[in-house]
């Protein structure tokens, strides 16, 4: 058998996608199971997007430019303008998903054995995007008490080396939904700035604001535009996650041409998905505010259903439609897979996603999970009764093996 | 300004949009440039992959499983039966676009500053795949004279060290258009098992075969079967290049489970472009014949009516839709540039691609182009004359500026 690449082999199982076999076996049994695992939006997406693509009379499918059409760049533009944020169809890249702007941008700003920074928890592809390009992760603390906010300067500024290239933030940030204040992007805009570093900002929940929060853009603090990078897409705001359209937006001129070349190796961008995604930008407002307002009812319902089971705890997130929920268990994997493979609750159950899979430091998260608030109101509540009867069950057979 | 990495600042501009700025201005001036660049074919897709999209009743696109769907995975192995190649659906793993089945290929087996080897010419993104993923190339030359035949063996031997991962092959070739022989591919899956290394075919124009000329799969010969890798794609085989949808096969499990790995970190391929490539696969046999009698006839006509032409010669491609052809100019890049820049004939022009970036050592090529038969009959005739036109006229700057 011919070796496979170190970095292949240490590759992490995404914890998203860790339990799907055991999820799988709790289906074939004839048990529903309600996914509380994946960002995986259930609303429909804009009728615009879906009709484009009907409309549609292609007779073959083109390369496209590699970087994009420049009508969807210059779209994409004007809806930034309407955040605040200033510029120029030349400064973003359309890519296949976000999951591919990450690694361009990785690619393009790291060799092998270079070093970014991360707030832990953090969405835990960040990780495996960081191994493929050969670059180590260096975890910074959050603390769940402090629902997760930037840790202090000091702790991060520590963790800065002569091989440090880039500090990587969510904001909001999935897992956490911790969304980010002025004062922490501006600080951390400076530190680049400090360190002749790059820091790149996954903002692809730009919308999804709970209350009366406030996002800030990394690309609002124009000082640092040599230094900041963003990232977006499709996928959540419009649910078009099967799209795979994302794009990644920078002022430095020298990093644009750069990923262009890495852009330039997957020829572009898919076809249809393009289309799609271009006409959800004629969406009326009303659609977006439609969205932001059911996530924020789930979030609400979830979060005080939650809160009734006995020795559960939940971050209150201000973003996005996660949240990171501490459990009375030790260890949240072994309960998480307990619940698909050993119980159900009148023929259903849920599945979780472990948080340890979002820290990089060993042993950390071990009883927590995340949960995606991504099913209406009603399977909400039912999942959380699952979860109170679960974890009831689970403590009953784990004294009885203990006894 | 922050650093960037040093293989992004190193990675290599394609040479098939290299000369793209040039082709804009030209168009710009109102003169027609015929692309013999780019190989992106001009037939219909299948009415039954653009109808699939078309009868699609999504009101969101959710994210599909990471190796595709079982359905497209069964329907493709039915189709590989077809062509003499027997693997389950589990042997297969959906991409996006062939690209990434290279890039994932690359980086399940290679670590940084691992070695392939690959005959050259080769198709000139094999070098960014492999700079991306920081893995060296090792190019064997193979000859124009002998068509572009597979090097002699003791010459990819003398080229194995430790670091040597494995050896990637385009079968038919792009750029060369040679198809290797049952013989050639039996030798180097020995040489796979004897070092216990992998051997990579892509085999993306495997329909498109000259003649009496026959293609064999490297995964017809089972016995090497741990050590084989395929590439595939419906890009050029169905017209569905802006789709992106290509897929790996190999019978080796454990790198099917590790590129799965490295799937599961994009979260899945393009919804609708998945769509129109299973349904790609009801059109009628009528469908391909028509497209290879197609390419064929297109390949009889460029090959007469380029060999009319002073001075050139043309390498006879036996698949695929490419040639590599000998210009009478010192510099293939100048004449190619000075073809967009300060020539037109009847308002025309065409656009070649400098063989120079199909060579991965310094200085082969120099008098070569890569011509793509992707344009009907009479425009290639029309291209030829052209050609033959340019060359006339840079034969007079060329010796003025000398005189």
């Amino acid at each position: 058998m011919p070796k496979l690449s170190k970095k292949g082999i240490k590759l992490p199982t995404s914890p998203i996608r860790k339990l799907v076999r055991y999820s799988d076996q709790a289906k074939l049994k004839g048990i529903d199971v309600l996914h509380l695992n994946i960002g995986q939006p259930d609303i429909e997406a804009p009728e615009e997007a879906i009709a484009a693509v009907k409309n549609a009379s292609l007779k073959l499918l083109p390369y496209g430019p590699s970087q994009g059409e420049l009508s969807y760049r210059k779209k994409l533009s004007n809806y930034y303008e309407k955040n605040n944020i200033i510029v120029n169809p030349d400064d973003i890249l359309i890519t296949t998903g976000a999951s591919e702007a990450l690694t361009f941008a990785l690619n393009a700003i790291c060799d092998a054995e270079d070093e970014i920074i991360i707030p832990e928890p953090f969405y835990a592809n960040y990780n495996g995007f960081a191994s493929a390009a050969s670059v180590r992760v260096i975890p910074v603390v959050s603390e769940f008490n402090s629902r997760f906010q930037l840790p202090a300067l000091k702790n991060i500024n520590n963790k800065i080396t002569g091989k440090t290239k880039a500090i990587l933030l969510c904001n909001p940030s999935n897992p956490t939904g911790y969304v980010y204040s002025r004062d922490e992007i501006t600080t951390l805009c400076e530190l680049a700035i400090k360190h002749n570093i790059f820091l790149i900002v996954d903002e692809v929940y730009r919308e999804f604001i709970h209350g009366n929060n406030k996002h800030y853009s990394v690309l609002q603090y124009t000082k640092a535009c040599e230094h900041t990078v963003m990232i977006d897409s499709v996928s959540k705001r419009y649910s078009l996650c099967g799209a795979r359209v994302g794009n990644i937006v920078s002022k430095n001129k020298e990093l644009i041409t750069n990923i262009l070349k890495f852009a330039h190796l997957r020829l572009s961008p898919p076809t249809y998905a393009l289309m799609a995604s271009e006409a959800a930008l004629d969406a009326p407002t009303s659609y977006l505010n439609g969205v932001i307002a059911e996530y924020q009812k789930r979030r609400d319902i979830l979060i005080k259903s939650l809160e009734k089971i006995p020795g559960v705890e939940v971050s209150h997130p201000m973003g996005a439609f996660y949240c990171i929920v501490r459990l009375p268990v030790n260890n949240a994997e072994d309960f998480s897979k307990f619940l698909l493979t050993s119980f159900q609750h009148k023929k259903r159950t849920i599945m979780l996603a472990p948080a340890t899979g979002f820290y990089s430091t060993p042993g950390a998260g071990q009883n927590e999970v995340r949960i995606a608030f991504v099913i209406d109101c009603e399977k909400l509540v039912q999942a959380s009764i699952i979860l109170e009867k679960g974890l009831e069950q689970y403590k009953n057979i784990y004294s009885e093996a203990k006894a």
